[in-house]
């Protein structure tokens, strides 16, 4: 509105550092694995939850802020009540906050499902974006084995419901209480006392596949120095504990019978390691009765992601190749999705504690495995293209679309301005495959001429002149108005 | 863990102020209101577009941050570097910084559906949120009135889509254009000059339910006292002008092409104002060729809301409902979403004029409406109940929840603890209708026993003692476990 005077400062159109804006396939495709994910979880009895994207700060938990500088990974911001209110980092907080303010009104088992954006106020990456969408499953008030075996269930079920097969994905179970009753057999006990040598036993399973046996058993004992000549105080653990620790964490190399067994072993007197077994064998139990086998749900107790906050039982959902490694198993893509039991969520609140467990997803993860696994189908079409030749025509073109979507079929009439070369322009980067053009002398004669623009633009290749092209036009066929829908159906439904 | 010496302060489970958690028939109810508007804006060749939730404070406009009070309107924060950020409070405005920041790289007319959580930080009240959902259609870059007959169709098939039927739901379509044109020509200037005029006249018009003919034409001339002796100055318009805003207000009492002919009366020679019939001319011939007539989309020169703020045609949804008024006509519930052009969209960020046009509705808004008016479909039935009678048979009772899935009925096994009249009060608060128990006899003899929850609460009432109720169980059946699936089938799908 201003005069050339001051020339009007613009503000400068850019997205937020760390945020996106996701293209349409990658949309269409995210809904349909929440779709999916959505229909398994209802499908078992499951309810869906919404809770808003703000917590107050401290029912968020994990978060005391602080006058100056409130945002330590978390996006805070006080309201005009002065109190700080977060967005969510997880929608399990959320959960235990929903679960404590309506305790006495939910019939437990209370058994819920919430997909939706999630935020951590952390330096963006490559990939790793300061809003994300997670999509999560969990039971609030079942102490038993079974909800664990449900939540193993419940994943591979999803994971087959998004296109994997079996073999491309395998749950894998570990329990806390299992290591935590080995290390109790072999003298470190289970109380705070043990706390610092079961953290230290945990950081040296972790690094198994970097420093091999051998290394790990000096950090399971005295300790090790690496090549850069720095130290590593170890475990101190009796040579018996080492060796059972190692027996541990190869313990699962056979089945899930197998495990348990092995596992019965090395976790002796213990009753917390029995109480693990125990836990396993009811899973198992469970996961044979409904025919799952360990090409889905496994035990593997080299599983260590989890197993510090975790209470019990712990899930994680590998992605795998279908190329073998060189000892023949699935080559690893990684982790796409994980769980566990957490009896003290609640407590925060309460001061007593409710068991619960969950399983959880990240949506855009989970996409980009299924994209290297090849695993997605194409969702959507291009819509049909209906090109305005005769501007008086747009009536026709509209009802032309009309038709074309009550077949089922995507269908769009040109809306902007520019003749029919520009428009044939905006097709292509659309991505359009069929272009409908229709004048005034087609339209009396009763017929349409229909554009192929895949085709053409395969055929353009071949093609050295553009009279040549003129002549043959290849891709290009005028049909029977009558004939249209027909026509379009055989193409593309 | 502390002991009782200090009794930890533990935090208050409550959500924040005007924010609220949805319940699962809600969720559900509103998924499938989205996913209907979806296929619509799908089924048109419209592509759908996530932006973040977060938006840099002068990309989002209308808000400049001072340093003690950023959150006028918008939840606002500082970003480590230092930048203001907002989140959204529609989904226009970050459309707008997405078209400008890949101006070049999108096809126009440029497309886009979103639905999403937007934000405004308000005074919370009964059935206002500060997050709630909105879902729009926009085109962008194409100037036409085809565009705008297209946000008219879609918005029709969306109602419809969800379920609203001719008759329901009527669009209701209005242009800026003619009453800027009917007051120039009048001697009205279209210019800075006539603003206040202009904006006088349009608050006149919008009382015309209250005030009558005769307040509002005092209103347009010199003024009006009101009981309270309260005075409004006037527009101060001539009686030719008076007369020529009142018959604005009436002409579109007519189908849409006796408005056209009114209007061409009213506009008389100014440019304007021919622009705007000609664009009401354009849309009508686009209707009329798909067979949409008045029921659907109609024109209303009595739409006043949005005048101010959109450039050319405006739409409204009104849902109606069946009862009819004195006059004969449908009683209005209200507008339950709306729209329009607006060309300066983009302009704030290129310093160019990009036409564009959308359609917008609140999603928990559109729901309550479709309530309202019982024209809603029960979304989902509760799940079939598996009754943990023996914890031994856990496996069959998961097994044959696995088949009941199958069979595609919703299942559970009970997964918490407690006997079977505990479980039953849990399938009681749950809804739940059928519930299967099987112990070990039963399941020797291939039998099931099912119970109808609603079916016995039905006849409880009727009963008058525990034991003749015991003796005639009358809504509970024992059957052959073959005849399962074909039971709940039976009764289910």
């Amino acid at each position: 509105m201003s005069k050339k005077k001051n020339k009007p400062q613009r503000p400068k159109a850019r997205r937020p550092r760390g945020f996106e804006d996701k293209p349409a396939d990658i949309i269409r495709a995210e809904r349909r694995l929440i779709d999916a994910a959505f229909s398994v979880y209802d499908k078992h009895g499951f309810e869906p939850l919404q809770t808003p994207a703000f917590e107050y700060a401290d029912a968020l938990g994990k978060f005391l802020p602080d006058e100056d500088r409130p945002n330590t990974g978390v996006f805070a911001l006080r309201d005009d009540d002065e109190q700080w209110m977060s967005l969510r980092y997880d929608l399990t907080a959320p959960l235990a906050r929903f679960v404590a303010e309506n305790f006495d009104g939910l019939a437990k088992p209370y058994r819920r499902y919430q997909a939706g954006s999630v935020f951590r106020n952390e330096k963006p990456g490559p990939g790793r974006f300061r809003e994300f969408v997670q999509c999560d499953a969990d039971s609030v008030g079942a102490p038993g084995a079974a909800a664990d075996a449900e939540m193993c269930l419940l994943a591979a079920d999803v994971m087959e419901a998004v296109g994997l097969k079996s073999g491309q994905y395998q749950v894998r179970v570990n329990n806390r209480k299992l290591l935590d009753g080995i290390l109790e057999n072999t003298g470190v006990p289970n109380t705070e006392e043990g706390a610092l040598q079961r953290l230290q036993v945990l950081r040296a399973i972790d690094k198994l596949d970097r420093l091999g046996v051998s290394g790990v058993e000096a950090l399971l004992g005295e300790g090790r120095e690496d090549d850069s000549g720095d130290y590593t105080k170890g475990a101190n653990l009796s040579p018996a504990a080492i060796k059972a620790v190692l027996g541990f964490t190869t313990a699962s190399e056979g089945g899930r019978g197998a495990t348990i067994t092995n596992l019965e072993k090395l976790v002796g007197t213990s009753e917390r390691g029995q109480a693990g077994c125990q836990e396993l064998k009811d899973i198992d139990q469970i996961l044979q009765a409904v025919g799952c086998d360990s090409d889905r749900v496994a035990f593997d107790t080299s599983i260590v992601r989890g197993l510090g906050y975790y209470t019990g039982p712990v899930f994680e959902v590998e992605l795998l190749a279908d190329i073998k490694d060189k000892k023949g198993r699935p080559v690893r893509i990684g982790s796409i999705g994980g769980g566990g039991r957490y009896d003290d969520l609640v407590s925060r609140f309460r001061g007593q504690l409710v068991p619960a467990t969950g399983f959880s997803f990240g949506v855009s993860r989970l996409l980009s495995a299924l994209e290297r696994l090849e695993a997605l189908e194409t969702v959507s079409r291009p819509p049909v293209f209906i090109s305005v030749f005769d501007k008086a025509l747009l009536g026709e073109y509209f009802k032309m679309a009309e038709d074309i979507r009550h077949a089922g079929i995507r269908a769009e009439v040109y809306v902007g301005t520019g003749n029919v070369t520009k428009q044939m322009k905006y097709a292509d980067r659309r991505g359009i495959q069929f272009a409908i053009i229709m004048g005034e002398d087609e339209m009396n004669a009763g017929q349409v001429t229909i554009k192929d623009l895949w085709l053409g633009a395969e055929k353009a290749k071949a093609i050295q002149s553009n009279e040549e092209w003129k002549s043959a036009r290849p891709a290009q066929e005028t049909i029977s108005r009558d004939n249209l829908l027909d026509y379009l159906k055989d193409k593309l439904v």
